[in-house]
């Protein structure tokens, strides 16, 4: 309940700060049987890798999984698995310049008020370097749920807009470009603006477009717990992320009730799917679709004026090797909290009826 | 599990059927000693409740609440708040149209699905009746919260928008006209808007803004319950929202880093407030403020083609007494779910240090 | 979490104090599609109710269930059940003697240091009142249960013990006589002796044993939610119980592991069941039983001293109508929390493998 | 919710099996701000290692624990403490006797029923390794207690019964001897008497008694989550756990209300004890106490017939190094156990009252 735990039956709780020891988590409620292809969980963990390209940061962390429980034989037990990725690189740094004062935009102050003090290296427990545990998990979720195929790219950074309608993109491509966008003129005109961003030392914002094709019908609970809802909540969960939107999303709020109904087919599919695939919290059976907005990364390579602990004011450089844009190294994280969604609903879908 | 529930400590329960015999909920953590003001619990009631105005349905649910438990001597007294608002209305109509084939964009068909077979009398749980009892909780919630308040307004109905930044109004005149915008001049251009909405027989999308001040430094768990994560989720799950954003928002993404940084002042608030009150997932002092996409209520007061439980093609005409537009109704639903979040909060952040 | 819920899956929060206006419940994540038999729930509601023999408290409360959501034409709907039990009977009578004074080993002084203050009437949440609304959700945990047959019984009170071996007993006999002992000759003792003691304004303690049949192979979870760690928690949870054991219980301690050890038939059964049918938390196929023990109820008819809320003594004189011995009331209720966490564990059984 | 956490806001998730890589866990929720004593937590693995006596068994586990998260210039942050014990002795053995037959009393069977397959090496999850963990995190939650001190002994190993009231014990007596009983005479006895067992490869059970003094008035929710109902649930939890009674216990029954109630002192405390410091669920401020009966240990270093998977009987060879009585080295795992339900309730004590 601290918030370390996400799921309610596939159920995943993380542990870890950016230059602590090592990071990890359990997986709890996994069903027996699944054969597990740990090449395919370090495929997912090399997308979400630093310095995979010229265009993310150029940190280096090998990222290799260790998992210590629940799988035996090749296939999951039903018992919790338990994994670790050990830091090679957390040796003390000069860590001077966050220590003593509060980068703007980023947690640092906050945690030190909500919990006295905090481990300010690398951001601690605050740097996005924890979803490397989502992602392990959310592959392990993708191998569970089989026939239904998630895929993420980028659909916009900063103005850049890939104006193609997901139907008609080619979702081979993302992985041909840095910037995975499926589009490869789009991709290029964005991996030439991050490239020109990260040279002022600035950061740029985006958005990931996230599509899960053959969701059967019934997932999701009624209520609280809609499945947009999870979705929803998965997504804002991830760092950086500051909005949400399904189906027609925002766009829909101009519309008309007539135009924006999805007429039913004689099969129970619609003509249409500007509700996303969900209707009233629970999957139709239509493509689920949904946008997830990144904000620029708040560290930026530049002078900046701030406060330290006393509230006295601070001149510091910002450092280190960060993301100028923080998108392509996301979609295998949003592909994740996916997949963790829908396994956790595909388990739940199994006690509605007696 | 089952999803009909909301909140960790501060947790409610709600049960009820559009027309069943009674709707209701338990709100179970709510601390001993808040001197409840039942008058202002039903006076939330009264501001989500049908027929207050000419521009929402004219459907007639008294709306009056029972409370059954957990108050003695005009006090919480720590144990669970069971309460109860009878449906007056729910004698059996007639629900042929409803009862054999399934509404577009509305969720009988995956009920019927999900659960093999469902109630249909107004659309059963799937109704957005289900939130009179989270206006209910989210009352007292609001209570308990005392120095927290929380405005909750419509900043846009199709595409009339309010171009007032949140700063700059009254939130005074929130309850001074039907729709709920406090900025007359556009509250006017709406109202007769979804006049002519409702005249088509039509409905119409919007949004409405949530403001929250006063919201003390430390809410909010880092990692997957983040506060503006379950402010997402609570949101998305409230009938017909198709998305959220705070802070910057969708418009954050096009921003550079060094433009969406908030500096710091020197007492610990910051210049500006893209971030939108919240910091790594926990709140930092500063005004929480997000908006929330409605689309177009389904049900249109017209005639449309549809399929039946054996998939064959009908044709129904919609009808019964409904919203033109959702969101003047939902402004108190969208501020009782930011109350059960802050409410929630508050009790966990006290656990935070030893 | 505030201790009101029980259950993962097929959960049921309760609410209600003694003399509030109505308890109730809901039960959330019954399946869809059991053919409610609401008579069978007032039949057990009635095997727990006041006034039903001499043996029992004279008290009259109807308990008459009414049921507010989630039944249709009959069936349960999948979505959550709100139930509720109105009192018929909390005007304000004289509580001076509770009010302002502590009754030894009863909840008063606690709930007062706890929330600051208390409902003193009947007890308010603390009275076993509340348990009537565990009587409704088991009951329907039963229908969805089935094939499962769960019988509870009255093995002991005071120093007098059933000696007969559960195998050998007539479960029809347990509605036969006052006390719910399925022996004749040893129930006739029992019922004499509850007598006396009544007649000496006194109380006295007993045991349950519960026995459930037809268990299918694989119900609970290894390590925490032990199928026996969770019946043995449902069971504290009853008031005025001290102590649980299942199997061979406080027994097997005196036993060798070459005595204990419950070899195995061909077919996978065992020729003893020693373990209760529990192996390593996880149901065997064989029977599970156990037993509760139950104090004698702190309320006594007779003259005692105790102290005020200054810390005075005062001398009070124990009232109201009471059980001498509350075992034959229990009965239904130790059934009603096997059905409940059965029925849990049943639904969660169904996400084991893939 | 598959079973493998335990506690609320204090939350202790674990994994691990007998002879996989790694046993760990996360503990989620642990208050910022505890000054780790990385050697107590050891001292509490030691208590519980093999070889530590003539009397356990002789296996080597040297049971170093790494921490991975949570802990930042020697005290905790706030955030999740990841940790893990890796295994350094599970090369791969002969299991030919566990892999292809089920041991009797073993959870061998019920794992393949319910999971399809098992790790059967040492019993996989099934082994009271998995109790290291528990151990870890209760080692830390009794820094956070401080003030309450939690003391578990031998009371009882097969009908060998230490006959003095707990409050004439010495506690420091306890680790004094290899059985861990504070009395001397009757340890000698014990500790005799389990040799004599061993010797004839055969097992016996035994009854832990568990004292927590110095806790505070109020911890404990009402209803479900009854102080003593989640003691109970902890204890049964532990492996070979077959009963639970806390304050008279089963000796309760036979006493009347007259003699069982405990009367008040003017200071709130009582003259008897008999309640075991709880009332109605809620801590009372007078010593917790409470007896834990673990069967005698199903492996026996007997020839014993049994079936294998096909149902055919088979004769095997009980092997292995095990031990003859599990009840000393239980004792620092009931101590863990009950350090981290009183944490629990601690932290969710705090948002009782406004």
């Amino acid at each position: 309940m601290a918030g370390n735990s996400f799921g309610t039956l596939f159920s995943l709780t993380t542990f870890g700060e950016s230059h602590g020891r090592a990071l990890g988590g359990v997986l709890d409620g996994c069903p027996a049987g699944i054969e597990l292809d740990i090449e395919a969980i370090q495929h997912e963990m090399n997308r979400r890798k630093p310095g995979q390209s010229a265009i993310v940061t150029q940190r280096k962390e090998p990222d290799i999984i260790e998992i210590y429980s629940g799988v035996f034989e090749g296939k999951t037990t039903g018992t919790p698995i338990g994994f670790a990725i050990h830091n090679t690189n957390q040796k003390s740094k000069d860590y001077s310049h966050i220590k003593d004062s509060y980068r703007p935009s980023h947690a640092d102050y906050v945690y030190d008020k909500k919990y006295g003090f905090r481990d300010y290296r690398g951001g601690g427990r605050s740097s996005a370097r924890e979803t490397a545990s989502r992602v392990v998990a959310g592959a392990i979720a993708k191998q569970f749920l089989k026939d239904i195929k998630i895929n993420a790219f980028v659909s916009q950074v900063g103005t850049l807009k890939l104006e193609i309608p997901y139907q008609k993109l080619d979702f081979n491509q993302i992985e041909s470009n840095a910037v995975r966008c499926p589009d490869e003129a789009t991709a290029e005109k964005m991996e030439a603006y991050i490239k020109s961003i990260k040279k002022e030392g600035d950061t740029i914002g985006g958005v990931i477009t996230c599509v899960a094709k053959n969701v059967p019908i019934g997932l999701g609970e009624p209520v609280f717990d809609k499945l947009h809802a999870e979705l929803g909540k998965a997504m804002l969960s991830i760092n950086a992320v500051k909005g949400f939107e399904y189906g027609s999303g925002f766009a829909g709020i101009e519309m008309k009730g007539s135009q924006h109904n999805d007429q039913f087919n004689s099969d129970g599919t619609t003509k249409t799917n500007l509700s996303g695939g969900v209707q009233g919290g629970i999957s139709n059976g239509m493509d689920i679709y949904f946008n997830v907005a990144f904000k620029p990364v708040a560290t930026v390579l530049q002078s900046y004026e701030t406060i330290d602990k006393e509230g006295n004011k601070v001149t510091t450089q910002g450092k280190g090797r960060h993301d100028p844009c923080v998108v392509p190294r996301a979609v295998p994280i949003v592909e994740a909290m996916t997949a963790l969604v829908l396994a956790d609903f595909t388990l739940l879908s199994r006690t509605n009826k007696i």
